[in-house]
């Protein structure tokens, strides 16, 4: 099943380029923040997947290319996300030759994870607005992986139980010294969409390929087959800390290839049997450049601490 | 207002050693997870609270010590925290005698603001288990800013419309060398409550004591006045990089005295103006020691990194 919410945040079920409007099946949808029915309804799918296909069969239907997708969890308890999970990233980051020329960059084994907050959620066809002029922000091509029940000390052998579906995902970087959460979190740093793919339709969550374009250059193209932890060991590490609850997302963390994105730029990445998920960066720089003489200097410098 | 939630999550008003229940005129009630008309009606309560003081007056009320106080946010849509906002605090991390002996520890300044996750979350009177037999786990007290309308790059000086009201927080924390959500973000590490006093009965958001015992014996005593960015100045750098929601919870950072919490230990912080947080460490030890073979080879010793 393809989970997706539309237009108003409706509710739809997609099939091939038709969308089934579900929505009056769904107790509580109210099209307003905070949107918590959409983790109450991503529990009960995981939970009776025949009930909502079957719903779907029946619901009234909308051509695809007719309706206004939105990101499918707009309000997920959280965002976990894998820092350094790849090793040509890592490669890419650090070194002689890296981005932070000079660093020692380590990986998820020594970073642990990290949370974005929700807020920082957009959807397909958005706009997202970079904060700073004067600082470089990278693309950073990731896979989401959808919660489906509440959990907590999962093994990786039992983690596909847990896992609900997965999206195409972007986490958004601006460089420089901060905490992850901080240089990553701005409103619009994690793009996600068309939808959900539930896990029954990904044949091997190990070899899930995606393709990462700017303006129709291939900037990042890998396979989960690379990753560092894998999606079902994310899932392990993330719920031995943590709580995880139906709706919450794991990003992946993101392959080699990072590079700058700038106002005007478009954004495309393909995930292998999810779907495609299209983002825009506003043509003008954000407000961040300002925020008082009291905060870091180098907010407003494109220099790199080392 | 004091707003708290308690028993089996009912809303009520705390008046002196009463609760007054207001939980039949909270829309959408359900005492179960995802708790989202929490977020809304402290929404509600921010844009009319004379509305909610009169509900309150007509309430049906209990004795205060006769129900059981609950975490007054269960679900935030997200949690920001200030990583070093005290000078003293930030001396007795680094340096020649610090906790992280020989590093070079910054502050908020440099690091910007990080996320915990809300899942991390438990209310008065509850245990967190320490995951670790094998780490440093510390105490660090705080002040809890909870956020009562939808803002975008508020300034510091129009702040105070932001801010619903203040709760006593813990952030507790695993000293080591990962990212600081993952060592912060464990199920339990942010004690919060043991209601939420609204910021009309805080004389002054920028000198509010706090005091912290562990067993009864003073560990952290200082005041907002000592902070490094104030309330307001958290609100302020918060909104510039993230929408923040009603019900956002903004943790102040911590002042000095920092140090080691064990299983058996009994907490207590004091907010002037709030009210009293007891939080109990459980007797055993949690299961974390062991993530699998796959994970960080630190976890399992008690050195930190330097």
């Amino acid at each position: 099943m393809k989970l997706a919410l539309f237009d108003n945040w409706r509710v739809g079920v997609v099939d091939d380029d038709r969308v089934f409007d579900v929505t009056e099946s769904v107790p509580g949808w109210k099209p307003a923040w905070p949107y918590a029915w959409m983790l109450s309804l991503i529990e009960d799918i995981h939970n009776r997947p025949d009930r909502w296909v079957a719903i779907g069969q029946r619901s009234p239907s909308h051509p695809l290319q007719e309706v206004r997708l939105r990101a499918p969890v707009p309000m997920p308890s959280k965002i976990v996300a894998a820092p350094v999970n790849y090793r040509r990233h890592q490669q890419e980051m650090g070194g002689k030759t890296g981005v932070y020329q000079g660093a020692n960059i380590k990986t998820i084994q020594d970073y642990g994870l990290f949370i974005k907050p929700s807020s920082s959620i957009i959807g397909p066809g958005e706009a997202v607005t970079l904060p700073f002029s004067g600082r470089r922000t990278d693309h950073e091509a990731e896979i989401g992986v959808v919660i489906g029940k509440t959990v907590k000390n999962v093994s990786e052998e039992a983690a596909d139980d847990a896992i609900f579906g997965l999206t195409c995902l972007l986490d958004l970087t601006v460089r420089g010294g901060e905490d992850r959460p901080f240089r990553k979190g701005f409103d619009g740093f994690t793009p996600i969409g068309p939808w959900i793919a539930t896990s029954d339709t990904i044949p091997d969550l190990d070899d899930v390929h995606f393709r990462f374009t700017v303006n129709g250059d291939v900037r990042q193209e890998s396979s989960t087959a690379h990753m560092i932890y894998s999606i079902r060991r994310l899932v392990a590490l993330a719920s031995y800390q943590t709580t995880l609850y139906p709706g919450d997302i794991i990003a992946s963390g993101t392959p080699e290839g990072v590079g700058e994105i700038r106002p005007g730029d478009h954004l495309q990445l393909d995930v292998e049997h999810v779907g495609q998920l299209n983002i825009s960066v506003a043509s003008e720089w954000g407000h961040a450049d300002y925020m008082g003489p009291w905060f870091n200097p180098f907010l407003s410098s494109r220099a790199i601490p080392q």
